[in-house]
């Protein structure tokens, strides 16, 4: 298939489930507003899981480049912005919210892929700061990025609180300078 | 209501949602789990949001008490393994995963009282903290509980990865101590 055409599908995807949720998401309704014949869409996905487990890791409205600003400060603090951005900024948010949310409930949809395949692009931030001594090699680059953009969900999606400006230079702060007294 | 009564009545929600999911909850179901008149649970709560949102908040099952262990650190660690406990030991896990999840998707059902809730006591941990020279008052409260509480969501529910009997230590030493190079 023509990449442009599994594009659109991936778009149609990821619009019908943010505005119908997962349960009203259909291989019928995908087939209809991206203009490909449904038995196309059935060839290559054999479900409406598969179809929006692959969206999830491949459409590129979801594309995930890890930042690279030259100091590992940088790179969280534009780590924390783009999950701020993805969570609370329509329609990504929107999108984001209802597929995760799906994920969640549907262990079929194999909505890890999507947190496999960013952490294999965020791997990269802690390997260079390893490179330029800004970060011992025995942290665990999971656990940073784990706090940091669990941080955001809870806040903005739980709570439903508004992710202000100055959170992602905190919240990086915290998890590199730490809180503590000593 | 009798409280006993009330507590089955929130038992009885709160293991439908874990079950059949939001969609299949019903008031009717709830009435026949929990062997109560449709009508008086309606009288008591106008739909099954307003039920399964209390059911949240006052459940005893998902009741939660701040640790209280005599430092910040031994304070967070129990929080972070209450989070851990609520998000993978089954039945609670079931409970919380598919209630929660339900919140995100149903704002109606206000599932943002439960973080509230919960805040209200989480914050003791913190002005214990600050009295006894632990923590500065500057430092943000809810900031922490986010970065720690998220951990565990995007680590067992958005991953599906077992959480380590050291991960509670190491997410606070992380946000206590920090973990870059300096």
């Amino acid at each position: 298939m023509a990449p442009r055409k599994q594009q659109e599908i991936f778009d149609a995807t990821l619009w019908l489930v943010a505005e119908k949720g997962y349960d009203g998401l259909t291989v019928e309704g995908v087939a209809e507003r991206s203009g490909v014949n449904k038995t196309t869409i059935y060839r290559w996905w054999p479900s409406k899981a598969a179809l929006l487990g692959a969206a999830l890791v491949e459409a590129d409205v979801l594309g995930f480049e890890p930042p690279d600003t030259g100091s590992l400060r940088g790179d969280l603090v534009a780590l924390v912005e783009g999950v701020r951005r993805l969570l609370t900024e329509p329609p990504a948010s929107d999108i984001a919210v209802a597929a995760l949310g799906a994920a969640v409930r549907h262990p079929e949809l194999d909505g890890r892929r999507f947190f496999v395949d960013r952490f294999v692009r965020e791997r990269q931030i802690f390997e260079r700061a390893v490179r330029r001594g800004e970060l011992a090699g025995s942290v665990d680059p999971m656990l940073v990025v784990d706090l940091l953009a669990g941080a955001v969900w809870v806040r903005a999606v739980f709570r439903g609180l508004p992710v202000s400006d100055g959170f992602a230079a905190e919240a990086v702060s915290a998890v590199l300078d730490g809180v503590g007294a000593g």
